[in-house]
């Protein structure tokens, strides 16, 4: 187990119950020997849920079950297994989730709809549902509203902390509280990250109003973010909203009164992505680039997401070198178009190229000072257009390979 | 200086003359110190050239300075310096291809038109070419037809070994000679890799007829093999035709009497492409993925690609670990058509997965013992098709990152 990430946050946020949310975990023994790895959340009547899955053509079973119940938009449950991804299981991975959703609906008394499923782990292996099956009838008895540390804790792989975040929101004058969980560290990149997700609120929203606040705040946060630039088969980020608030009525992802509903939502999702990044496999240093100038904001984000996927730049930053010429390549690999003569380079709010050349006098100094802190920071202006976005990774360390080259074993 | 890589041939080929093409090398002292670093060819009047050369929209000042030349495909010079890539130098780039032309244009007597240009190394920081200017003359007095090796130790970079290959090709009955060198080993992605290749052959092409075999011998070579995924700005494959030889005329690239030329240069470009892998930064393993089953060839390669700049299926094979769920993670983030349920993976050419899923009684042994050797073959169909594809990659290990995070400095 690889010491807990040098760029954690101090420590697991306080996270209030959520009306109409209640958690549970348990040690089921999926791979893991004596940890929890299964967590159980149980949900009221009447939620909605949306969600973003991962565009992988190898998906997972979970997350092609995933995709049926989200048409519908209603959830009594939710359960979640670290160890094993069940993905590429052919039929068998298809069983498995029926076993763990039918033990589920006995449980809960609700329909095969109302369940969502989630796996993490190794891809390829039988999911040994049966474990899980066993084991859920205790979980269940064991129901709180309270246990959000415990959650994030059981869904954990490679992770080297636990992962959650929470907002307070107002809608029409009430208050509504926006809890999120996420694991994820490896095979992260856009579309999804390997990267689980899960957030609660006890706002009364239909699953039509969640689905574009969902897709809207995933762009700007998970598919925003790259440690490695793998995409995983698993990749699941769910919103679910138990509806005990006592708001007015919404009935649509517009409506003014949404407003800081949206934002707070969007910063809970931002806060889970980028604890992500920070627990990047083998990360050091927190990285943060900021392209301007592009064609188009997805022009902007294809040319941040070339620089931040480029390992030349990651492994340039490990090693505290601000080698900016390799972030002129990554740029130029992107496809998108840039105006060589009218780029701008900065590292650390230090201008070092400006029209396609370096600055006259350029003093590496207070750049070099800049590298040798835990956050970087990258703006680069492609002279084209109006587009921007931003984009964050890590840096590619030895650790990354320490962890990757040795994972299944 | 990293040592050599455990992949590295035994030894460089013995190169013989090439009628027409006269080498030198010396040391200009560009940014290395004590090492030849600048590379003269002079070639016949009438010698005919064609090109394949970076997409990057970033590309260097000589990348330019050929993409120019090379519309007219005639060539009387190649001046290559290592140690500075002259990219993103904005005018003072342009200043030096300019003043290093001038400086061969005197001592060779020809045309601005006739002049080839590559420069490797650091990017942004201004070339000193007035050290290039200063010594060409006596590099220019000392041209001879062999020293094929010196020349391609005068290209490298971070290369821990010098590349060449030499085949002999029958046109019409009489024999030329094909001799290549190249050099690269990071930044290395296809279109094209950061790699500098040369190939000159004594045979009576024209230009029209160099440019259709030199693409379509890229696109099975260089466009086939990647190190980190990381394209350059200076990538430039030219190759160099003298006419001295006395074969019959030859006016269409498909003139079956080229076959065997075609044959020959196709294996020149293959093999310097290998080398180039075998260089790979920390390159511990050469790995070969074998796509069939596909949509098309292009969806072959661009699978096999996806599964060859994975960094968790690279680092897995530094491990020697045989996970073959992370190649089922690559095939599934492609973006190609695969059928989850049809796919079948072998590895060492034992069959893991097929239908989906793992095999019964699938035994990990044999495949243990593969991964343990220095040639890695994945072999993946992903049940679609009959498109097929060849790539070849290395492994991440903490040899790149050794490299990487400490290049400039």
């Amino acid at each position: 187990m690889p010491p807990r990430s040098p760029l954690a946050p101090d420590r697991f946020p306080v996270m209030p119950p959520v009306p109409g949310v209640r958690l549970a975990t348990g040690i089921c023994g999926v791979r893991y020997k004596g940890r929890t790895d299964v967590l159980l959340a149980e949900l009221a009547p009447g939620t909605a849920a949306a969600g973003v899955l991962t565009r992988s053509l190898t998906a997972s079973a979970p997350v092609e079950w995933c995709r049926t119940r989200l048409k519908g938009g209603r959830a009594r449950a939710l359960v979640v297994n670290s160890g094993n991804a069940n993905a590429f299981t052919g039929k068998s991975g298809d069983r498995a989730t029926a076993a763990t959703a039918a033990a589920v609906r006995r449980l809960i008394g609700c329909a095969n709809d109302d369940i969502y499923l989630a796996s993490t782990g190794v891809i390829g292996e039988p999911l040994p549902a049966e474990r899980i099956v066993e084991g859920i009838g205790a979980i269940h008895a064991r129901l709180t509203p309270e246990p959000w540390a415990e959650a994030a804790a059981a869904i954990m792989t490679t992770d080297t902390f636990a992962k959650g975040a929470t907002r307070t929101a107002r809608i029409g004058g009430k208050s509504v509280i926006i809890n999120g969980i996420a694991k994820g560290s490896g095979m992260i990149a856009p579309d999804m990250a390997t990267m689980l997700a899960f957030v609660f609120t006890d706002a009364k929203l239909p699953a039509g109003v969640l689905r574009p606040l969902i897709r809207a705040g995933a762009d700007r946060s998970f598919n925003s973010i790259t440690v490695d630039s793998d995409t995983s088969t698993s990749d699941t980020l769910l919103l679910f909203a138990t509806g005990q608030a006592a708001h007015p009525r919404i009935a649509s992802a517009t409506d003014p009164k949404l407003a800081d509903f949206r934002r707070k939502l969007d910063e809970v999702l931002l806060d889970l992505a980028l604890q992500v990044v920070r627990d990047g496999e083998g990360a050091q240093k927190m990285i943060r680039v900021d392209v301007t100038g592009a064609a188009s904001p997805v022009a902007a984000r294809r040319i941040g997401l070339a620089i931040a996927n480029s390992p030349l730049v990651k492994t340039a930053i490990a090693g505290e070198d601000a080698n900016w010429g390799r972030i002129v390549m990554a740029v130029g690999k992107a496809g998108e178009r840039a105006n060589r003569d009218r780029m701008r380079i900065a590292i650390g709010g230090v201008v070092i190229a400006r029209r396609g050349e370096r600055v006259t006098g350029y003093d590496e100094a207070p750049v070099a000072a800049h590298m040798k802190t835990r956050a970087i920071d990258i703006a680069v202006d492609v002279g084209i257009g109006r587009g921007a976005a931003t984009v964050w990774t890590c840096d590619l360390t030895h650790g990354y390979i320490d962890i990757n080259a040795d994972y299944r074993s």
